[in-house]
């Protein structure tokens, strides 16, 4: 059943293949009067677009976006918006000799179990090209965050088995892997040199951070904001884990450790990653994502063919070593997304005080 | 907005405060014909309720289950079943004292910010209560999964910083915190005794295996079956990071390490967790979660009150420890109905060759 | 699939059969801070309660309404509302010859072929006591758009081939059929005797009309405003067709006929019925429903069994002539119900400028 | 908030403005398997297209429908189809004298009052042009439709007054209005001749019939199969009236006249409209709606300006006459794509002893 939207009331849908026409992003439920011009959109697609940081393809992909709806003189309308990105740079050619190959690590089986049926074609539908759409919706929906002056960043925190030591914020647009750290950010370069030479490929850890994020988002009991934010984070195709706040540490503290004492000035610290009981505190939101290595590598691997038969495989082709650096765009759009939708959520849904002032305004402001 | 509704086909809608009249879960969207009885969903009850497993407060509640519609005469009709649980060991007055204070990690605080009012009686809808509705409804979804012979099993790997080193699964029902090592689980009752008298509680992990399930079910590219299945284990309120197979493992190894080689005879590896690009593969679905230490502890800690005074606090009354090991029947149930939604998912749009072949049965069927 | 459920962001399931142990109404996305008490929604109750109106049956139940959950003090809390009402007076017994029947003009043989197993005591999930859960979830809404002054009124315009000659609101309080024409109550009255001798029933038009709603309201395209009243005023059992303004009447007229034309103090006329490419324009909302006949009726009827044999029928028991006028506070609930949930939805979604008003106010307020 | 989303399984959203780029549909939820080219969808397209049928107008455009998403080798994936259609006869330049002003009938003013913005351009979202992606999407839930052999048809019942006096069905593809009476089509084009002199337009009345749709489609109690048909004929622009079956006719029956009685050969008439309860019977399912005269006329109108000053108003340019002809494959559009929703959704919860076979066939099968 239909799985390829995202949101309830700030509602994306993502389609295309990875060597069809386009893919692109359909978005019902942007409000009108938002300032909306490609070139908005343009910023976070390219640091997604391959051929970015040092763990990249040399695929070129321009991934120009337009916009075929929603938007008349600059402005969002409240109608849809349809954003488009035509596939230009597809080598279908190059992937005709894996029809019948199930690839280690990838959804060929699973997708050929589900649907009796696959565009085999770099992937189809489960390529990380379809990502692309999500960043261009996450870019609309960093326009509605900007409002309320939300910022999310998303950076480098382990790569390659070599760890981020500091988080030094300024430092993330110093290195090509956008890691906090600049020193740790020249080891996993040196790391990615190294494995790509042995046609292998490495996993690593996202970092997340929304700031600004006022408190009272997230619907309890089960659009609890981190729920959200975990089912949106763990629906980008490379990640296996979510933490929020301290997560995996959390379970290894007591419960004085782990609570965040409250003081006048607010909290003293911030274990619960700005999301108290599903709903976010006024603090900082704090995310970390696992992120597993590139499936398609030039080791030599195990495998089986449509016929079951054992066969060896060796995935050629441009491919990169990592999903870092160009998930951290993907994670950030992810983030924006869920983040404007629970904001337009609660719009929906505040305190009836807020009724009554909002009528008084409508009598003087309509 | 709306956010107590868990599913897009079988939905599950909780309500209820823990101090309220009662608790329930309604079911929409459960198929017709389906033996059921209060006993088939009181097993799984009586695993969650207080005063089970070493961890646990002494609060008496029978948590029985009524079934107030759906059902006739011991199956289920296709109409909505209403499950409903009466609060009856209630004690508001204990909670009164705490009414204009922000209990750290609580949602307190949050709820007050998004809602402007809060039931302040025992957590209100942010008890730990309100996943006995979620319990009730698993146990429902239990018996769907129940036709494809699909098994939900969780334990616990690790209490108080001591960890199961072995996953034997018999060991499980051996002892009172569900962990598949009766070894570490007499250690990990030891911490617990220590940390109570401490006045302070515990944090754990919780691994949850789904054996059986079939390939094909979860929904690119939003609803694959990882994120659903994280979403819904992260609305659990005490969970803080949840692990898909690998999990943050894999972030930490090599494309060659992590991927699953095929051979004839099936998976070579479950790196994956049973599920490639957010589809299952048929091998057992794997999954973790961490869990943080109760927020309610007797040690003093620092907050404020609703004036933003800084006040001391000490929380008495029943409280667990941990929440292992009731939480282990919730993370069951969430499992349980994720996956049932996603069976029902899939029968809804399997391969058209079925189709043909249903529309022969239909012929001959009616 | 599930589809017990009403609304977007004002969410309302209704469950719960004829004969079982209760119907209710669980609300998922009611505001917070609404003042709400069970009297409140006893008033519409009793407009609905058997034994109303000159067409009613005698069956006695006093449909008391209790809140279960999601009012704390007298205000709603924003967590969800569930409204129960016991099954008092349910002579299950008196069903029973029928059920293996499939009585015309009802659900029997559809349920059946839907389902494969039907509650068959009272029609079941098909009785239109099911309505009186939505009558109870409709006094809530209708205490939302009190916040806006919209006044939500529904009367009868037909019965039995008379119609109403006039539009006198104030009659419709002075009549028992809520009739805007005491003269043409009289004489359904009259008709309505007449055909009960004859063991029959008589359909009937029920006219609806919201007054001040405000202009905005509705979503293009699928969810437009009559597209979203037309649904739910169809999905009441017995309504087999609905009209909005002028309605079909404006099929027979010309463009410039039924067009409203503009002038400075409003539109000229109202055949659009208060709304304008799905969306509300400010005037009167105005819409009417034609109601079938009860089908259960003691004239004999040929029907067949579940052996598909002939049979004859008569249906004894309690049974109203005529679904009016017990059907009219449902109509007004399914009109409270939609506009409600559209208000929250048009909240949720406001022209921008409003967001940079809210900030404003969010950085006074907080 | 969102609304331009259709359907629960079968989801479809349309997307585009009157003179923007494009329009197009969306279909989230397509099973995989069914054969679908650009020509199967063009020939419901040529139905729609400007120049068909007596009462349309000049306005030129191949409304060329291409799929950019979603088919692989001639066969639908399961993923996302995209289904665009590049406006190329749009001028804008032709409706810049209408921006500050509010055509009668038209969403110029209630689009206003409800976004705060509006693209006037030929009535962007509002113009029946987003009807086009409709009939794209109609006609792959079309094919859908095709393995159940279901047929849907509509026709012209009564245009401008002049009613349809049989319903011969082999007439309706003889003459250009799609009437089943060819003498009353020919008397209908005399009366759109008469009126076109005039500078007027016309309405008219469609009737629908679904054939060979099976027995238990329909989800009580608020997506009865007559609810959801009712939502989704009345969401088109011009509809203002929609009745199933016997529709008003039924208010003015006794329950003796109106009831079907049930033989062994089936039904003995079909005043439900083949749906009884919300759920198809099994019989043809047959609807009615009432289309609204066109609002764009020459003759001079009264309406006010963004000022509120009063204007007189007369609109050129190429505009249809009726809605009718143009209507009929939107109105076919929308029942298949009810249907198709509902078929799929049937899918997901039938009976239980169906997943008993289901589950032998996978043994088999896989």
């Amino acid at each position: 059943m239909a799985g390829n939207t995202f949101g309830q009331v700030f509602r994306v849908t993502t389609w295309g293949e990875s060597h069809g026409t386009a893919i692109g992003a359909t978005i019902d439920g942007c409000p009108p009067g938002i300032p909306l011009s490609p070139e908005d959109i343009q910023a976070d697609m390219d640091r997604r677009r391959p051929g970015t940081g040092g763990a990249a393809s040399p695929r070129k992909e321009p991934d120009k976006v337009e916009i075929l709806s929603g938007v008349f003189e600059g402005y969002t309308t409240g109608t849809p918006l349809t954003l488009i990105i035509y596939n230009k740079d597809a080598h279908s050619k190059s992937y005709s000799h894996l029809k019948d190959i199930f690839r280690p690590g990838h959804g060929d089986f699973s997708y050929l179990m589900k649907y009796g049926i696959r565009d085999h074609r770099g992937g189809g539908r489960a390529s990380a090209r379809e990502t692309a759409a999500r960043v261009a919706a996450g870019a609309v929906a960093r326009k509605l965050l900007a409002f309320h002056e939300i910022d999310v960043l998303a950076y480098t925190l382990s790569l390659g088995g070599i760890d981020a030591e500091k988080l030094e914020l300024s430092d993330i647009q110093e290195n090509r892997l956008f890691c906090p750290d600049n020193e740790a950010a020249a080891r996993m370069e040196e790391r990615i040199e190294e494995v790509k030479k042995q046609g292998d490929s490495l996993g690593g850890i996202v970092g997340i951070i929304a700031d600004r994020c006022p408190a009272g988002l997230g619907e309890p009991v089960f659009n609890k904001l981190d729920a959200d934010l975990a089912g949106a984070l763990m629906s980008i195709g490379a990640v296996k884990g979510v933490e929020i706040g301290a997560g995996f540490a959390a379970a290894r503290m007591t419960g004085s450790e782990n609570n965040d004492e409250l003081t006048p000035q607010g909290f003293r610290s911030n274990n619960s990653g700005g999301i108290l009981a599903g709903i976010s505190n006024g603090d900082p939101i704090m995310a970390r994502v696992a992120v597993k290595p590139i499936p398609s590598i030039a080791k030599p691997q195990q495998t089986v063919n449509m016929e079951n038969e054992p066969v060896e495989i060796k995935i050629g082709g441009r491919h990169d070593i990592s999903a870092i650096p160009r998930i951290i765009p993907v994670c950030e759009a992810m983030v924006c997304l869920t983040l404007a939708d629970h904001l337009l959520r609660q719009r929906a849904q505040g305190w009836i005080d807020e009724f009554e002032e909002a009528d008084e305004e409508d009598e003087h402001g309509e």
